[in-house]
């Protein structure tokens, strides 16, 4: 069910029945030689929208533009800093209370968003106002991308590559091996820690041009197998949370010696 | 040209060309019962799409969800609290400077985001980082809009009703008549102001079922009419800020009276 | 009542039995080559203590310096930026709930602070913690105001010189003539938007010296009646605010289709 | 020269000639149960206005409500919290230096504000915008203050009385009595340290009725010496900021030792 | 019982009977040619933990870095912007609270943490989070310092030097003349005030080296005989907190005339 | 050399010679049954200070409370809110720079720092004031964790165990048993992921009495081990910063097609 399609009587009865939103999360930015800007943001529409139908839940409009300051030295990446993101996004969160929403699912398709998207949730969660949880759909199917992609990359690689071939055709083909090329194909082969710090701030200090893998190895139809492998887990995480009582999801109360050591 | 479907080596040369760029802006929030909760970012979306694909400028994708609180009494209405709203558009718009854009236009299609978007046109005018206004499609062909309808209703009315219908024929037409006498068709009718203050917080509490105007009146053929003629102000409006020298737009030093009275 | 002329013990049976407080809110800065820079206070403060004392409500001290960088370029200009201005007013308002006020009324008399004051008064509203709303006199009799004058000006025109000529005397009138022949007299006259769009960020655009409308049509008589007739109506606003129930004054609870329908 | 009576052609030469202004500072809040609640304000402004009008420098509006939540138990007191009068009183000095302010004088007459002006004056300090400092009148004057009263009190005790009385005639004389046998008159009756620590948050703590010193001793004729040698020390101090180099009162360079021990 | 040396299981009775925090804070600052940089630092979190010891309070770990900009132009001072430092203090008492923690004395021993802490004490007063007091140990035994210093000075002086003697031996005894000879002996040599305005902004404008009042008087004697009478006054302080009630130590509610004047 | 312990013209050659800056930043929160509340910041404070002795580089001192809400249900642990620590973190790294410095090492112990760190590093390079990235001893030395122990562990298991019991044998050895039975051994036994997101929040929801990893698998010689090992990592990895050029350090310019073509 896709909020923005529907008039507000119809939505009524959803909260009356449920409290689960899902909400896709994504970014514009830089995707190689090959794949268009929208990348991130298209993904994370394409998995929110379809997990909702399938499982039926409620999927809000997509936030496009994220926390992709890493991408800007190539042209047309947008972003907004981190203090700015964690606010918009926890003012949507906290508001869709009102209507009596309190389990979020942000399906995001950006790395970058992470640790902002985590922070938010957790703030959400100490203030007991709502369990929103993150979720990246590669990171529920390690077993298929790793059998699927020899080079799998994490930004730009064969695995976004087949999942926008899937959804929208928009790849630039021609330019497979070009990005293949002059990206950067094995990460190993880069320096992205010293001493096991990490060094790496810029996407353009790894990838002469943008991507990560080797894209070269993408298909529509290993995007089809993601997309529907990843869409059934997100459907079972929903469909997890949203089984689970409210106060299970909150945060325990005071730990003491005594009962601990019970 | 949409930024999000191209690459970045595509996106290159227009950088090198055009300064202007097009952020469309809209809300996620109630229009009544017969009309869908996206409504204002699907027109938002459909004129900057459309304006920049006549004229050549590069739009960027959508922010879907804005400053919409006077409308949370109605199931799925979203929102973000105005601070939040403007550090948002703020960061991206100062970020797009990194690219060379100095001049943008807000194409924003709800009313409650006008004086935020004016806050951050000027604060990215006085510092000088890029000339930045507001534009709302209504407003630039009010002749059309009063020869269409006669009561045209600042929200879910006639107007919006009738774009929605042409853009994506997302509309209850039964529900059209019930909008009509549940709603507020006629502004005259409700009490908004007392002694000159605006009085007018809610849109419950003016609207029963939240849309004003008489939607009834609407038609898709209507919503082309509008749209082609909105479309046509706003490649206008373009085509004039990006014909300006940088420097005129910007602000002037200060006035000295010597000079002034010259 | 002027709060500020009170002792604690005076002031405690104000708070016993009203809880209505009248906080006047002005700018400091140009207002033509015939004005002094004090107009907006000079007037929100003469209306509000004179109301406050025909109506016995509390009114509190002048808050003197407002949003105004739009006038920043003529000398003398002060302003505060937007944020420091919303913080300090809210602050100021929440804190007077302490003594049981719940209702304010802001008095203001500069264009610039509107939005800013509506931001407010909405937090206090959504917070449940005071009905707060803005009013410009004005705006409480535009019958009057069309009526007195042909170009009536919404910045240093004849509406204001009138009314300073009333208050203070404080009115260069050998300046009147010399004001209108380098201001702006009829808004009509110059650009302030274009294809529907705002293009008016600062006053030293559109009006050489600052003066919108036409001052020299302005008297100390009709300064008298502009101020009685504002001053009446500004009464009629607190009578009627302060008649309400509290409840009523406070947001509605969410809508359901159900109860709408009925 | 007070700045809200000039129109900005008359206030242009002055900022030709000096760089300096006088900005008044008060509070409104509770002062005992014999003086008006204004008391701060009034005797800021009372000082600025005359010092700026003697030795010709420029005074601008009074900030009448600054940081007083430790007398909120009074009614009527009125206060913001610290950030937004910092916010506040900060951004309208920084935005001071577009006419060239480069110097500016906080007369103060309410100790609440006191660390806060020190905070914005060093942070105007520390970014060489502008030498601002923060100044008590009766920290000019100890030893008048001394030989005129034997227990002359912080807060609405003599000092405060005489002044009112000189500058307002507002004070509560039938009420001096009380003022004294219900207020503290010697701090060293009440315990307002622990072992150095102090303990003083809020002044009802100490004083039932809220002031501080014997108002009783306080007159007219004692007023007028405060105010016109409090006054005379005003004048030096603009005179003496006046004529320093800017760059002398703006911050040194980082010290090196051999330099250091030359 | 210093918080950092115990596991969970062993804190936990503390917070079963004890309901008070001391926090040590100090600086890293400049302290003169003799001085190490820490010497704040050392003394607060010296006394904090012998007093814990003592009277078996908790102490947590110590704040290094402070608001110290003054000190700035010396080699390797640090120092923290005023509001970070407020809202990293602020933000690790409020949470302390969860543990029960609802009195807390920040043992300090920097003077340019004082405003801000008396702040954040005041914010948890005031919103009844706890009782937090900021306590300086040269202001609770001002007669032994004054029979044991001729020139004690407010910073790197015999005081200060005398304490870090007696902690740490860590002095540069052979630097004592020359911290004399170039830093400031007596303040009333030099300029901190203007008609009663403090001037001071910098210490490097008063005293060459950093130092002030006679450091050449120190000794480590000296230094164990305020370290004991100042770290039994802290315990005292704590005793007198832990013996109040909450209720007492909280805020009083609104003063009435009525009940004031009987 | 560490900065507290010397004087400011003994650091001035320093910053003469050197700009780089090593930051100890730990936490104060519960380490299981057997290992104190201040294990995270002795650790990092322990590898800073000698890392910096053994190669010559200047160590400040430390930041001993992080961002640890996540172990709040134990009785001791302390924190601050993630923007707080930010800011503090970010403030004196920026002011760092009045001295010269340019690149920081921050030496953290605390897994619940890390993105802020990396935040805050990010903010200081894209403003290029400096080179600043965060450091965590175990993962510069990967193999030698897995080659010591079974289950490692990420929190209070036997890596920190045997590096607390080296570096201050404050370990309750009796107690490892008892923590192995009732804390979590592996992180495999537990939920902390449901379909690919993150779902632990709360240390306690998946070990009952904090501890993760096998502490019985401890000892001080392992401690030595480790302590010696990563110490000589962090020499590196400052020895490598040190030795890179400032500009190599910071970002580099847009991207253009033509150049990354060639």
């Amino acid at each position: 069910m896709y909020l923005a399609d529907y008039t507000w009587p119809e939505l009524e009865s959803y909260f009356d029945e449920k409290s689960l939103a899902i909400v896709p999360i994504g970014s514009t930015e830089q995707h190689g030689v090959h794949l268009p800007e929208g990348t991130d943001h298209i993904i994370a529409e394409g998995l929110a929208r379809e997990a909702a139908t399938r499982a039926d839940y409620l999927c809000t409009p997509t936030i496009n533009i994220g926390v992709s300051s890493h991408h800007r030295q190539f042209p047309g990446t947008m972003w907004v800093d981190a203090p700015a993101f964690r606010s918009y996004v926890e003012s949507l969160s906290r508001n869709l209370a009102y209507h009596g929403v309190d389990r979020i699912v942000y399906v995001n398709a950006h790395g970058g968003n992470v640790p902002h998207l985590r922070e938010v949730g957790r703030r959400l969660y100490e203030d007991e106002v709502a369990y929103a949880i993150e979720w990246m759909w590669d990171e529920s199917i390690p077993e298929l991308v790793t059998e699927l992609f020899e080079q799998n990359g994490p930004h730009a690689g064969p695995k976004e590559t087949s999942m926008v071939w899937y959804l929208t055709e928009n790849v630039r083909a021609e330019q497979l091996e070009e990005a293949k090329e002059t990206g950067c194909v094995d990460l190993a082969d880069v320096q992205t820690h010293q001493n096991g710090a990490r060094t790496f701030y810029d996407a353009v200090g790894n990838a002469e041009t943008g991507s990560f893998g080797d894209p070269s190895d993408a298909s529509k139809e290993k995007g089809e197998q993601l997309f529907d492998a990843a869409c059934a887990q997100l459907v079972e995480l929903c469909e997890w949370i949203h089984s689970q009582e409210f106060d299970e999801l909150m945060p325990a109360g005071p730990v003491s010696n005594a009962s601990a050591a019970e």
